[in-house]
């Protein structure tokens, strides 16, 4: 298996409602049989109903309660970004579940879920580069 | 906020054991303070114990007790291709949920949780584009 992810799907209660909150934070997607497809950089991020998704996956959709125990980050290039970043995704409804502040590893970071409960961390690390075009390149930690 | 992601964090019971299950599937990773970073094209997929990622996120990390609505997909170049990383999935301790079989879009794709229940699907679907580097293109659906 290839060392890649081509889409990431979130399943949505009301994909009307949770493309208004991305395109709220500026994202711009298709909508294509009730889908939303975001390009987003070499992939594609995909509203979806979720009781659609768990039929199409052979999932049970039992309620969530709970953390279902992913979350997406997008690394920002300083910490007053860190801020506005999350202060505009307060602004399209998304609840800030940890303020952006200092974190352990030396970056700068805030945390919210969107209207579906899904996990943003929005951060500043300084010890991981962003290109030009926005990919991530993980520093040689040195360890195996 | 610009239309990208740059980590997924998959939240895990026993980060050794979800290494050794990407590390199975040919993946690798480096592990720094009990988290492993996989470089996956310009993001990268990370593992890290999911009562850390609740606490770093201000998230309670309530039992998931069900489907936490998120699916990561890989496209692969041919349904050939889908049915051998399903199978080198299950060889490494994936359940396959559903077995690869033709999709309502023309394609063909089957679905695998890892041992921490998170969803992936391998897919094959001829009307998005994967460039040489792995990166996945939506085409223009000439819809809004």
């Amino acid at each position: 298996m290839e060392q890649r992810v081509s889409l990431i799907t979130l399943g949505v209660a009301d994909v009307s409602r949770a493309r208004t909150f991305y395109e709220g934070l500026g994202w711009r997607g298709q909508e294509v049989a009730g889908t939303v497809f975001f390009q987003a950089g070499g992939l594609a991020l995909v509203l979806w109903g979720r009781d659609e998704l768990a039929r199409d996956g052979g999932i049970d959709d039992e309620p969530a309660g709970g953390f279902g125990g992913v979350a997406l980050a997008q690394n920002v290039r300083s910490p007053e970004e860190v801020d506005a970043v999350v202060a505009a995704a307060e602004r399209a409804g998304a609840t800030v579940t940890r303020p952006p502040a200092t974190t352990f590893y030396g970056g700068y970071a805030g945390y919210f879920t969107d209207p579906d409960g899904h996990v943003w961390e929005i951060a500043h690390n300084p010890g991981f580069t962003l290109t030009d075009d926005g990919s991530l390149i993980l520093p040689d930690f040195g360890t195996p």
